[in-house]
């Protein structure tokens, strides 16, 4: 029986309590896995702890209806996210809050207390990954605990746990990939015959770019990505900083260039790299024209895509969607469900 | 230390004890597996044996020189499949042997004899999963052993260990895909203006298709292939023929239906399909045009690619090469090593 604790109950933390909720039956079932929410904390919504579980169903339902957590039956409430972690006794943490790339505050002081009250920690925030992933893992390691973080990169879409448990035994030589969804909606929109603007617009409206666009259109999001990448898979320390790293956006992609490349049976893609020369490991996020012909080519709109070079097996793609509430949260259940086989196996 | 025992010494079988010899060092390292070869049959190469472990190397420098392992220095020399499974006492049993996709033997007397000995068992064959995918798992699990076969669907291209690992808890609803390398690789040469039968003769020219295509260019290796994710994924019972169920190849597609494709920014492609249909399990083998926007359009080549619908992930897709030595020997290496992972999760 897993003690959890939840920080940051936004649209992840909520998918994430609405797949436990979902499949509880399952995952015992199946995985002889049984747990316990223990606490909630979250920076707007409040915060609820009781050692002996809490009822999350009622959190979640609570939540919905916009009442604060603080007001929820419990233990103790108003504790903040660091008290939380300090007090709860949970097992593992689940850290859902809001990304800062330069520093991967909060969710950096939030993981480290959890690796020093001895939990494994489940996270989905890109920040402190980015910038700490080496450190970090090698922070859980020293202490014999785990660190997972699948929803980081391409949300639930398998990709750090596809290339640990499936392309075992081999070697990941080098990376390239989709990462940014919004800008591939935009892209394939343009392909459809609208301007940049007009796309841009329209990735807006359906909520898939932020009113200021730029972490999506000039390329941040996607090296933050990439930067993980070359910072857990690869074990490079790369500080991801768009003006000291080849970064570029489609900012600069006018509507001729998607017509020539039609021409040509191209399709420009913001592309992701990740790769090894003269024995560093190097990472570069820039558009690209692709052939058709390209396992990368066929996948638009919001979703995202990895081809992987390993030495065993040439290339492998992984495609699907880069973000969403049941994804994401999803992401966060496969990497509770990884934690336990691993326990198991010790 | 697992004792392995190998029938069949072909391609796959060589594949996979080369990528034993390159890694034997880091599958030590990495996860604590250490292995010794007992047993080498193969019907034409002949056959070695030794208790203590045979040198696995010089098997393969042996062979590959042209000589019979019936003048390998070992133990016994000559044993036939069956009595080399009766008597190896190996751990693990790694079936390789030729297909054949209507009795499933001899494989499948290979696997069933291997189980009654009480081992676990690795197999690349079609032939036994796709008729008796059920029963097989069944048959293994009733005895607490473990059956894997990762190398049947999508040669090493993870796709069941993809299902098992990293969609964990998901619900898996549908699946469609490019499962046959040689009718892809064809169509690909078709959409770059060869005819059906010069681009036929490329794919034959290059070892890509047999003298005789019918299997490939009929649908019907795919029809098995979709058959065994029916019969291991989706729990059914249904038998690959295909004269009963809907199955159909390539063959009667013509240049101007290529061409009339593209010109609506489509392309054909040989797509085999599993889902539920009033509760019960169907499959179906076509030729379907689809959009260039889809992610299984630019899966070209000998690829092969699958996409998954799942309840927490809508859809994801998996491309990559669907046959060859290498690949082929790491579906057997990554299902030994999943076996060992369960193994010490026990």
């Amino acid at each position: 029986m897993y003690k959890l604790a939840l920080i940051g109950f936004g649209v992840v933390g909520q998918g994430f309590l609405e797949l436990l909720s979902e499949k509880e039956d399952i995952l015992r079932k199946n995985y002889q896995l049984e747990f316990q929410v223990v606490a909630i904390s979250d920076a707007q919504k409040g915060s609820v702890f009781s050692g002996q579980g809490i009822d999350f169903r009622k959190a979640l339902e609570w939540v919905k209806a916009g009442k604060s957590l603080n007001d929820l039956p419990g233990e103790k409430n108003g504790m903040d996210a660091l008290s939380t972690i300090e007090s709860c006794g949970a097992d593992i943490l689940f850290e859902a809050t809001w990304t800062d790339i330069k520093t991967g505050e909060p969710a950096l002081s939030h993981i480290r207390k959890a690796l020093e009250k001895g939990m494994h920690v489940v996270t989905t925030n890109k920040g402190p990954l980015a910038r700490y992933g080496k450190q970090l893992i090698e922070e859980a390691e020293s202490r014999g605990l785990i660190l997972r973080y699948e929803g980081t990169v391409m949300s639930g879409t398998p990709l750090l746990n596809l290339i640990r448990e499936c392309l075992a035994g081999c070697e990941i030589l080098e990376a390239r990939g989709i990462l940014n969804g919004t800008t591939n909606f935009i892209l394939t929109k343009m392909s459809e015959g609208q301007s940049y603007e007009e796309a841009l617009k329209t990735a807006q409206k359906l909520g898939y770019a932020e009113a200021v666009p730029d972490a999506d259109v000039l390329g941040w999001d996607a090296l933050a990505k990439v930067c993980i990448l070359a910072n857990t898979v690869f074990g490079a320390s790369i500080i991801p900083d768009p003006e000291k790293l080849p970064c570029k956006g489609i900012t600069g992609i006018r509507k001729e260039d998607i017509e020539n490349a039609k021409r040509e049976d191209q399709i420009w893609k913001l592309i992701a790299r990740v790769y090894r020369e003269n024995g560093a490991v190097k990472v570069r996020v820039w558009p690209e024209k692709i052939p058709l012909t390209d396992p990368l080519a066929g996948v638009t709109g919001a979703k995202n895509a990895l081809t992987i070079k390993t030495d065993a097996l040439e290339e492998i793609t992984i495609a699907g969607f880069g973000a969403g509430r049941t994804p994401t949260g999803y992401a966060m259940l496969i990497d509770f469900i990884d934690i336990h086989k691993n326990l198991r196996r010790r």
